[in-house]
């Protein structure tokens, strides 16, 4: 299925960033940057479930926020783009 | 429908901010915003259609990207949240 993964942390500070590059290092694992805070993660429900305690452990619980948003398997027509076209943040390699 | 509207602008430049405050101010006619850049809108098939042409409008599609995420009329079991509780960003005014 397709998990979208959105993230909201202030990277004014250093530590935000570096939560910014850990939640994305991870995330990249199993999908596609496709924006800034986005992520589109192609898992089965275990792997998610994994993924989330991971990601429970790099966030602030106070201060970040992650959702989690489960478009099923069949997620092609539920998308929809416009603008400048997906990339990587080439500002923040994300070579592992 | 829910509709998930993600907007990705770099507001480094006072440009940049302003176009993320119009696409915001745009947004939460229609629901609300849950992430600095994530906004959850309830709408039918029409008004997303003239909601997509307006903000089609706002961006700088050289530098911007918008993505839509249908998640249809069913979507309570699809959104989950973790850390910081939504809210909206108090830096930024969207009373209009």
């Amino acid at each position: 299925m397709l998990v979208l993964i959105t993230y909201d942390v202030n990277t004014e500070t250093a530590a935000g960033r570096k939560r910014l590059r850990k939640i994305a290092r991870e995330c990249v694992n199993y999908g596609q940057r496709v924006q800034n805070s986005v992520f589109e993660c192609v898992m089965d429900a275990a792997l998610c479930c994994s993924v989330k305690h991971k990601l429970e452990q790099i966030i602030d619980p106070e201060k970040d926020s992650l959702r989690f948003y489960y478009l099923g398997n069949h997620y092609k027509t539920k998308v929809e783009h416009m603008g400048a076209k997906p990339s990587f943040d080439v500002t923040e390699p994300l070579i592992l």
